[in-house]
């Protein structure tokens, strides 16, 4: 197996990148092999610093690189030589099956959506991201690649995100759940309301209900389904909670700190790196987008994500669960028309 | 001035509503009466137990109480001697200028709109709620009691939220900032990118553009205006994480908590009491909606609320502030009749 890495993604590119790649190898299967997409010369000079290469470890060169400034659709065509074009495409002709990038949210999205395309039976693919919760990991999504979705849009949500969730989060049958204002089927908005009657008779999904803001974090579900703008305020007022209270409550935390152990363990609840990357899900492909910030750690389990994701073949069931499931509900294509 | 309260509402009544009202009394100005309304003799025994009833301190006989089986909207007609209704009417009879109650909030919006009436140019009344940020409190508008909101109604909640936070917050020219998932002005949902037009050539609003999610937090306005789905979630959440987090750090607190003193204080930044009661705002007088777990404390700052608000004439400037504001942008009526 294949991966290819985006080495200019973050913004302290490519040292990150870097180091992450080189973590992953030692702690993934040997098969796995990963390719770092950007300049050749600046990332094997980076790979130099840590020794001699790995035979797992090549540089595919991309010269260019997509900056906050590039607007997002216009990417592929304005910056073919980016190291997230190139990637992308690399995975597009088969030579990689993955790829990995904390360059920008909206170039990943627009590109994957290019080169790998939705897959049949997704109109709109989603972003998953992973939150702490009492009770483990919880994937949010959408949280953030589409506004105004229309109830059948939610239930190819709860699809993809019950197949991730089940071939790489080591869930047999995860808890899908509608994110809303009450509990009762007829709370919510025009959406949730409608979106409730799709899910509630869907095959194939393990609905539990509507949840509310409260719930999980209190782990009622594994899946949270829900608009991207409500994914995407939540998720950044999430982390930012996060940050506030520690940040409250770290002075206090002096003399526990420095005992260490039991406290790092804390954090790293808290750490969405351990969670590293979050997927685009409904395309042809494995295309996962990392934090800008994101340190070695975070590349390198964006990568086990990647590494899961394709061992389980989890575009193919994507694609299986979606088109069985819009068929059987007679949403997508059929309400695309009416 | 008198403030009814409703001594029904929370899980623990009357002994939470008794003593909160009895703490108010101590605290605020010497011309503030408090009528406490639910079955008398109950109360009366409550009160009893502190000593003598102090002269400002009244009962008014409410025998029936809402329960959470009552469908809201269906209170006034069906339990016509509960306490908050008979709470509400004596507002809508002048002979109280505040109502503070703990009890349903579904029953207290829908009594409140359909004895205190809607202002002239307030289509939906909605909830504003005090969130804890690094900078102080932050409203949060409509925190639940409006879906599917229209671009002129967010506007109608940026008046609301900007006359409240003047007359109770003690803040000048409060900023109103417009909740999105981007900061530029064509981000966002297809209501949300309307709404900025608005708010952008509103006079009477000092309006801050768009903030996202993590900018609540980080103390970036002084009001932040959301459709009611989206401002519900982001509550609900919000106290599920603060809870989340400082339960995982507790243990870790040991030593420094029982130095007390700082830490008490981080405590009280996160906790809600503080705040006391979300008011609703855009109805004919000034109705207040506390947690039904809300302790003494919570009931006194919604007293302490209530009492600011009628003192301030809140309910005036809200009606001349949303009527100005919407005569000049062309919306409310007009865009209803459209």
């Amino acid at each position: 197996m294949r991966i290819a890495l985006d080495a200019m993604g973050t913004d302290l590119a490519p040292a990150p990148e870097v180091l992450g790649a080189l973590q992953a190898l030692e702690h993934l299967d040997e098969d796995i092999e990963i390719v770092l997409v950007g300049d050749e010369a600046v990332v094997r000079a980076e790979v130099a610093k840590h020794g001699r290469a790995p035979e797992r470890l090549s540089v595919f060169h991309a010269p260019d690189r997509v900056t906050a400034a590039d607007a997002p659709a216009s990417v592929i065509r304005r910056k073919p030589d980016s190291s997230i074009v190139v990637g992308l495409k690399l995975h597009q002709e088969g030579a990689v099956q993955a790829f990995v990038s904390a360059g920008s949210t909206g170039a990943m999205m627009a590109t994957s959506l290019f080169t790998l395309r939705p897959l049949p039976g997704v109109d709109r693919p989603a972003i998953g991201t992973t939150l702490p919760t009492v009770a483990g990991p919880c994937l949010l999504i959408d949280s953030g690649a589409n506004v105004d979705c229309k109830p059948h849009h939610l239930l190819q949500f709860a699809h993809l995100g019950s197949t991730y969730a089940r071939d790489t989060m080591g869930l047999e049958k995860p808890r899908v759940a509608l994110l809303n204002i009450g509990e009762e089927p007829e709370k919510g908005n025009e959406v949730t309301v409608e979106a409730h009657e799709f899910l509630a008779k869907e095959p194939g999904i393990r609905f539990v209900g509507n949840i509310e803001g409260r719930d999980i974090i209190l782990g009622a579900c594994d899946v949270a389904v829900c608009d991207g703008f409500v994914g995407n305020v939540l998720l950044k007022f999430y982390e930012s909670v996060a940050g506030f209270i520690i940040a409250l409550l770290k002075p206090h935390l002096g003399a526990a700190a420095e005992t260490g152990g039991d406290l790092e363990n804390v954090f790293r609840i808290l750490d969405y790196a351990e969670y590293g990357g979050a997927p685009l899900l409904g395309v042809g492909g494995v295309s996962i987008i990392c934090h800008g910030e994101s340190p070695p750690k975070a590349i390198h389990n964006a990568l086990a994500v990647a590494a899961r994701a394709v061992r389980s073949d989890m575009v193919k069931h994507s694609a299986r669960d979606v088109s069985a499931g819009s068929r059987l509900s007679g949403t997508s294509s059929a309400r695309e028309v009416s």
